[in-house]
């Protein structure tokens, strides 16, 4: 799977893919991300991306026309399965479309900057709009990673215990068990006996209480999809 | 305003924390954001954080003892209004409960990693666990992340122009109307003709319109609220 992703801020990416999971499965070949500088798809000197929205308001808009030139460019050496753009009002990132979007070649992810991006690339040049929840963040740079995240971490490999991602929240509609691990008493606060009682079904039992109980608790909404 | 994280990776947090917004209300001394690293509060050699879960499950989970650890450090050095864990099953953040934490003194955020935390420090040393969305992620460095973002951006002086805050998605349970800037026409696509007329009351009350328009067919559910 190959994630070109988009921006005016490609230093701040740096770090979080270049860690942990992301850094991993870069490696190991599973998956390939691209950070391209918008403002590299500039004509002008100085390379600026942004300028005064039209009707008068306040903060800058970012340009149509670098972004068009970046997409057209990547779209002339490979196809894409969507190119998606970051933002408040997009639909609701979730884990079903996690999957769904693992199983995808290639994606362009554009983060927005600034007030917001000129309307029209997001009426001629994006595919899909997504939000990663109901809350303004200062670019879509930490959804982009958030997104990158989600997804790239379903890539069978990509974490080293596939199990481990099967049993996750959200993969049965169930939040997950509450955990412990040692040691058994700490400060007087101890694991539920169960756990240490070594009778696998019982736990398995208890554990698919708890995620049950939890879930109507918590995240009823889950119980119903 | 001082935000304390706490991670097993705190190389992965470097470069958003560098950058941009978060690293001008750093300088410009709005917010202070502090990343501790786990491990240094370990006591055994290998300063190992992780162990396997009781009962017999896959992956690793957090011990309690370096956390418990480094919050009460934390703490013996000033107050705490709240300790943040981030978790899929949490309550969800949004954007009033941005506004709400951009006043408080004083916030720990604890980033989970592996496949969880001992619930112990879930039930005994977190105030508040929040999700930013109904999706997994390698750990709780992003959310961490998009929480300081959405609240350090709301602190008088951290964006460049405030006005620009105010008129954001959300702000008045509306999302913004679409936004356009130079050049007028590009390959045919135009920007609409009432933004280039220059009459501000009809611009003001088009803007309205298609915020409402918007609201009502992309997040109906914000108009109730």
């Amino acid at each position: 799977m190959r994630i070109d992703i988009l921006t005016v801020l490609p230093e701040m990416l740096e770090s979080p893919l270049g860690c942990s999971i992301l850094k991993r499965a870069q490696d190991k070949g599973l998956a390939q991300i691209v950070v391209h500088n918008l403002r590299d798809y500039t004509t002008n000197k100085h390379r600026k991306v942004d300028d005064y929205p039209f009707g008068g308001e306040a903060g800058m808009v970012m340009q149509i026309e670098p972004v068009d030139r970046a997409i057209s460019h990547l779209k002339s050496e490979r196809d894409y399965d969507e190119v998606i753009f970051t933002s408040p009002d997009g639909e609701q990132f979730s884990q079903p479309m996690a999957n769904r979007m693992s199983m995808l070649e290639n994606i362009i992810i554009l983060c927005g900057h600034y007030k917001g991006v000129d309307y029209r690339i997001r009426e001629h040049l994006v595919t899909r709009e997504i939000t990663v929840g109901d809350y303004v963040l200062t670019g879509g740079e930490l959804p982009a990673l958030v997104i990158t995240d989600a997804i790239v971490r379903l890539i069978p490999g990509a974490i080293g215990d596939e199990q481990s991602a099967l049993s996750d929240s959200f993969q049965d509609n169930l939040l997950a068990p509450p955990i412990y691990t040692r040691p058994a008493e700490y400060k007087g606060w101890k694991v539920p006996d169960i756990l240490l009682s070594g009778h696998q079904a019982r736990i398995d039992e208890w554990r698919h209480q708890q995620a049950v109980e939890r879930t109507r608790r918590l995240r009823p909404g889950l119980l119903d999809e």
